[in-house]
């Protein structure tokens, strides 16, 4: 009998491998994501745990996120919200492995009030994660936000996912300030122009007009003395604050908020949130999904 | 004496030359944008204006836009808004170009009630041009607006241009829609398609929440069977509803809009507007870019 399992969080830019012993992981390991592996996925995830199979066969392998999509590994399918761990655990895709159990976890699927859908793959598992280490978050209504490139916000009541909103605020900052006339096209050096522009952005956001206010980023730099630097903190802010406006008229009251996620962009939501007078505590990303990742079998 | 005069609209991606004799356009040319001429741009005009200079040195030439931007030919300045054609004209910067006086006409500046400064330089002519063709519009208060990569909103006011605001809408959609995960990152094939997503982006944008409606470019695609085309459709629409959405919320009562510019964008404006209940009017941009280039001295 083997004495480790391995668990993964296999995105669409990279790989995680952990490799777990009674409850604690005990190595890691990187490798390509779905994106750059591709239909070579079966091969990438065979060169990336191939050191650990020295040491025999896993007893299980559990793996979340972008490796179940369409373009991934084994298609795994959506579970519907609402869905509680154990609907969505259930829906998950178990293959054998080179004799090892595999399981590729289900997305969530979800229907807004128009009719409109909306899917994640792998924020699920942080959010149950969440749940189970932090038992308040699985009693009553909770908001969970998780910042990223495609940003998705969850309303959870009792434990279960109850419906959540997806907003590309991440790829729609890179964009602009990577590849439009707007931006920088280049990372900040100077973090205290940055700040000030985030600041000013998030003033602007207040008025909650995202189109009519992205101009300015670059008209300041050429008659208000303004940076680069202070344009690129400018559209994070204006970019942050309006999602946060969008989502307040949304759903209505959102006190009680939680982040997952990167410690930097979860500060910057954070302070947003506060520009709105709304509180919110923050929760690492990593320690989230190791938590979804090894939930117990019996996990409500 | 010479029997002939050139104006030209020199924008950042393309420089458009026109012979004029007795007030008729009898010849054209074309050549690079500022954005490719850059530091080479006085050889670029030598270059286009060529083969009309073995029929004698021009009259006068007269050229707007890009041309007078800080990194264009020689940099204009900027007149300040409320400005009648008269103060714009006197802004020009002029020079002598191998024996014939070469004017490079101003752009505008503007800003809001809280400061941020605006810009615009070439779209002057054409609002210009248009005031003075169409008498009306240069009578009482009107709402201008040119749609493109970086559309101008603009107020005039008894012929003078009072405010204006930029809004990069076209530039955000080319963005989106070519080198985002949420467009098709291809033009669309199935006009039908494209239509039907417009119709349903235009709907969405009435709630005027932009952000939290991109996602469903992509989800409708993944799980209700939408197409690329119906995607691209689909954005276009939304963002132009959310621009007209946030520039009414700004400027309040907007009856009476013209729009000026390329036909099919200007198609697109008016059936946003039409959805939002406004009527509007299309002007040629070529006809009024035309008509601010040739104003008369003394057009007021």
């Amino acid at each position: 009998m083997s004495s480790y399992d391995v668990v993964g969080d296999w995105g669409t830019s990279r790989l995680r491998l952990f490799r777990m012993e009674q409850g604690q992981v005990t190595a890691r390991r990187e490798g390509p994501g779905i994106a750059e592996a591709g239909a070579n996925a079966a091969q990438a995830f065979a060169q990336a745990i191939a050191p650990w199979l020295e040491d025999g066969t896993p007893g299980t392998i559990r793996l979340c996120g972008m490796a179940g999509a369409r373009d991934g590994w084994v298609e795994a399918p959506y579970a519907d919200c609402p869905a509680t761990a154990q609907d969505w655990r259930t829906a998950a895709v178990r293959f054998d492995w080179q004799g090892a159990p595999l399981s590729i976890l289900a997305g969530l699927a979800c229907t807004d009030e128009d009719g409109v859908p909306d899917v994640m793959r792998g924020e699920e598992t942080q959010i149950f994660g969440a749940m189970h280490r932090n038992p308040d978050l699985a009693q009553g209504r909770h908001l969970i936000v998780l910042p990223g490139t495609h940003n998705k916000w969850s309303l959870v009541e009792d434990g279960r996912i109850v419906s959540f909103r997806t907003v590309p605020t991440g790829e729609l900052f890179a964009l602009l300030r990577d590849q439009s006339t707007l931006g920088p096209k280049a990372d900040p050096a100077d973090a205290a122009q940055e700040a000030e522009g985030f600041a000013e952005g998030l003033g602007r956001a207040g008025e909650g007009r995202l189109l009519t206010s992205l101009f300015a980023a670059r008209a300041k730099r050429l008659r208000a003395g303004r940076s680069p630097d202070w344009a690129a903190g400018y559209l994070s802010g204006l970019l942050i604050g309006c999602e946060i406006a969008e989502v307040r008229a949304l759903l209505g009251d959102v006190s009680g908020i939680t982040l997952i996620g990167d410690q930097r962009l979860c500060a910057r939501y954070a302070e947003a949130l506060e520009a709105q007078g709304l509180s919110s505590r923050s929760l690492s990303g990593d320690d989230c999904v190791l938590a979804g990742l090894t939930l117990p079998e019996n996990a409500a």
